[in-house]
């Protein structure tokens, strides 16, 4: 098909398709003259996929050719392409094995994801950011102890069962859930959280006025 | 003590103290001369709790000063201190008796959180929220199907016991942890999920090869 018919069937402008082939993040069509190209259905698959990125993850296009990079070059196991997917995500890249086997620096949160037995790596640049939360938790006196950060953990963990369970095994569309399934229910266990505090709030006080 | 020293004291430079006191979002000291005024650790205190809101909770100084509101001026009972609290959050007010009586909109949300028996606000405006997110998760082909989401629900729920149990009786009190306790938590929720992941994804990548 014409570059014109991939953005009709991906649902952006010409210009948009253009610009994504411009910038890399969709591979160019196959040439068949000096100045034209033929263009498939992955060609309009991928400029879906560029879209949804951007739009709805709200990524920027430094990150999506990150991601993309995880999508075009995946990895062997599910887990690879979650730890490549969450680095790309968070700008890092992740921790080499030379660097994987010196000792990572003793912090609350890694002493905590420790005793619980997690197993996660010790240099994960997400435990620097449970620090940061968890300290501002107690900056402002939330009064945020291990005890209930195990009882929130516990949470934690049924979340992530959903959220593994629901990876497929095929590794396009198990970087395509694992990233767009990270950025985008956040905001829905955000609001379920809020909702949730309201039911047990109501329930609880209906059952002390009775 | 000098404003010097709630800087000091509260870590940050003291042209922020000056800034927030301009704003209004930290009460005046005790003049004690036409340009000097003392302040003491009431101010330390509020300055700390501007500066978690904003760096860590990632409040606009609009929302921080609603937020402040509610601890200024704490309602009656805990779930009043919940609603006003989440309302000052998302910038909207309670719905009235009235509004509250008439039918609300019907929306996949509204239905959903209906069946499931929650005790929430039918016109609530995190319900609008959650139908938004749930939305972009289906434009992304993420698969998020009602069974999924009450799974999600699920943990929601065990996340606002902890949270209601650690809401104090005193109504400040209250409004600060209802408060605080909302926004901050927040991340620390969601580098939770991301390490859940990880944990959960090795240990069945683990078990796999097993």
């Amino acid at each position: 098909m014409r570059i014109s018919e991939v953005g009709r069937q991906a649902g952006v402008p010409v210009a948009t398709v253009k610009y994504y082939l411009r910038e890399g993040l969709v591979p160019p069509g196959r040439a068949t003259s000096p100045n034209q190209a033929q263009y498939d259905d992955t060609h309009v698959e991928r400029v879906r996929l560029v879209r949804a990125l951007t739009e709805v993850g709200g990524l920027g296009l430094a990150t999506v050719s990150r991601v993309l990079a995880v999508i075009d070059r995946p990895e062997k196991s599910r887990l690879d392409v979650l730890a490549t997917a969450q680095c790309a995500l968070l700008g890092t890249e992740p921790a080499d094995v030379e660097e994987a086997q010196a000792e990572p620096p003793a912090t609350r949160a890694r002493d905590w994801a420790q005793r619980r037995g997690w197993r996660v790596h010790p240099r994960d640049p997400v435990l620097d950011t449970l620090d940061s939360a968890w300290a501002a938790c107690d900056t402002a006196g939330i009064g945020l102890d291990e005890t209930r950060m195990d009882a929130y953990a516990d949470a934690a963990e049924r979340i992530a069962e959903v959220d593994v369970a629901s990876v497929p095994a095929e590794p396009e569309a198990a970087a395509r859930q694992v990233v767009l399934g990270t950025v985008l229910v956040d905001p829905v266990l955000t609001a379920l959280r809020r909702l949730a505090q309201q039911h047990v709030a109501v329930s609880h006080s209906v059952a002390e006025d009775a």
